[in-house]
């Protein structure tokens, strides 16, 4: 595992020391990347062995110097699809807590304990704080947790379960995110908030990586990301500046195609206006709460790496989502997150716009398990409880028995 | 991939052929075996490359010759826990439908398309309905399904949006499996249920290859496994039996330890009795659905083998279950399932009262993810929904607030 040579800031390339755990960029606030000595990297990196770890670890000799605090996350499946040989489904279902959040987590954590810091808190549309809690309780630290009210059900219980503080906001994630940063001082929190810290970015450039791998250290034509905050399509991008450097890959890097829910567009409009940063995204609302980010803090960075990959924005409506969610769970026995299924619609999208060809070798993600969302898939397909009064009325079920 | 040699009974060891897919013993209502040809087996079966198959069908040179339908399924990860190195949790939760069942789903849906079945029906306590479903859904084949009326909201929302036929029952397993035996003629149905057919236990035989595999193709000193029907710990027997014809392991084999709800216990009653049978227990409940099976069918197999490997049966409270579901969530970062931390309790159990010491070297199975069962963990916690009027009173949270 490499040491840090400095950290970077993505705005004005600002160059500062990792001898403590950093925010942001102290000039002017933007995101900051690990940087390490490339020269010396090209001597010691190396691509993973087929045998070697079986989760994000197995990229360690491109990662920080760090005890790692894992639970098994990160080296997911990649399924080609039924539908088309040509799509395959990067499946983070499969990551601890269920979603890609716990690649982010897990390098984060580890470098909080690595520097000492005893107590973290984050706001969350939902799937970063299941992820957080769990590490957290893995590594023995405090977690301080502020999510919406109306978060999928299991983002809260499983928040509790691990032991986290968890307090719920009359809000959005940026109301959540203004409540942390308000305390955080005279509580002693370290605020680990998407992009207000580099490490997260670092786990999850592993997504780059591991699709790269899986496709024989080639590129897909397009990667469908799914973005709220961003983390992971910047991780990626991140990955492949990497990867070339260390010559591990070659030839033209995929289209970047972020994702978004229409109830909750900022970065989709941003682009449609050819602005470099996103607007706060006024009212926002949709089933797919991990889309529910009305102003990612990365918005200038997810814009340009668009761009510069030839990609686009989509937004989605949910009902769109809905469709396309129960499409892939017919058709193909897959049960995706609101966020995985408006990355599936998008591909239909493109494709009947002519923006991309079936012949195009496509990744799509999906961030999360639609196991988190069982409440929120159930209100937008009008199924009830079945220990409820109500029956269902809106799907082809037999009814309850009695047997005799 | 090996032809079928012929489908042996595991009561009376009658011979059958595989020509079509078989039921059960038709002299004894036995549950079937897969048997291959053990001499060609040697000279064709080979242990899997480190960077073969990352799914359990890296097995295939010992599973049946089949195109599989298959949805990324097993090689899931064993994670030495935090408390003890000896303690390896094998973690069946990163399956596709979050359990262990879709290792014997995508087993016995390949082989009913294979047979050219067009009509599968399965009673399931939950978590084997939604496996079901969803491999039905990737194959192409209709699913009927039945489960009492109380399974964990999970399984019943993911049943229904995988396009399966759902019926609920107001009664236990024992109900639904009656009325798939009444309806099953009629409706042209083959009816998939655990051990009247012979190939999910051939499925979920990998979890004994992969622990071996994983453990550098050593034994355990013990393997700890949640019993409900028993198909996993029937099925790992013959793996254990399988490898060491092949000469793939050596050694002596893990004591096998069946853990079973106090509220459900019909094994750990038969096994404390001496009983080679169990009977049906009456008034089954208890929070861990899966271990909810009154009176399993594979009874007289799974208490041959926990006796055989010199292991036991235990039945834990589900207050005991709670109690060790939190401690794995709040200081390991998992969080299992109640059948999972049914298991975990069962350790703790059995080194208490000195049946096991804590330098033996045990693989604890979680089959399945903590997620699935949110409704029921937060009732067992008391904790509320948080979108309901009423706060959360049990659990540290903050409250929610109001943003000014």
């Amino acid at each position: 595992m490499p040491a840090i040579a400095y950290l970077e800031c993505s705005r004005c390339q600002n160059q500062i020391s990792a001898n403590k755990y950093e925010t942001v960029c102290p000039k002017c606030a933007g995101a900051l990347y690990v940087r390490y000595d490339t020269e010396a990297l090209k001597k010691t990196a190396t691509r993973p062995e087929p045998g070697g770890s079986q989760s994000m670890w197995r990229y360690a000799s491109v990662l920080p110097d760090v005890s790692p605090v894992t639970l098994g996350e990160g080296w997911t499946p990649i399924l080609p699809s039924r539908r088309n040989p040509n799509i395959f489904l990067k499946e983070e279902a499969t990551n601890p807590t269920g979603t890609f959040k716990a690649r982010g987590m897990s390098m984060a954590v580890s470098m909080a304990r690595h520097y000492g810091l005893k107590k973290l808190a984050a706001p969350s549309a939902g799937n970063a704080a299941g992820a957080l809690a769990a590490y957290a309780a893995a590594a023995g630290i405090e977690a301080h947790i502020f999510m919406p009210k109306d978060v999928p059900f299991a983002n809260y219980l499983e928040g509790v379960a691990y032991g986290a503080n968890v307090t719920l906001v009359d809000g959005l994630i940026s109301d959540c995110a203004r409540i942390v940063n308000e305390r955080k001082e005279k509580e002693g929190w370290f605020d680990i908030s998407t992009l207000k810290e580099p490490f997260r970015v670092e786990g999850k450039k592993t997504m780059g990586y591991e699709l790269v791998e899986q496709l024989n250290w080639t590129y897909p034509d397009a990667v469908f990301y799914p973005t709220g905050g961003g983390v992971g399509l910047i991780g990626m991008w991140k990955a492949f500046e990497e990867m070339e450097q260390l010559g591990w890959v070659t030839g033209k890097r995929p289209k970047m195609i972020a994702i978004q829910a229409s109830g909750c567009a900022p970065v989709a409009k941003a682009y449609k206006e050819g602005a470099n940063t996103s607007q706060m995204f006024e009212n926002a609302s949709t089933f797919a709460a991990g889309l529910r980010v009305p102003k990612p803090y990365g918005d200038y960075i997810i814009l340009d790496i668009v761009r510069q990959s030839g990609g686009t924005v989509v937004d989605i409506p949910d009902e769109t989502i809905l469709d396309s969610l129960l499409d892939w769970s017919r058709d193909e026995g897959l049960l995706l997150s609101p966020e995985g299924a408006a990355a599936t619609a998008a591909y239909d999208h493109l494709i009947e716009n002519g923006f991309l060809k079936p012949r195009d070798k496509v990744v799509i993600f999906n961030t999360g398990a639609g196991l988190k969302y069982v409440d929120m898939i159930a209100e937008a397909m009008g199924v009830t409880r079945p220990n409820s009064t109500k029956l269902p009325e809106r799907v082809p079920v037999g009814g309850i028995i009695t047997p005799q």
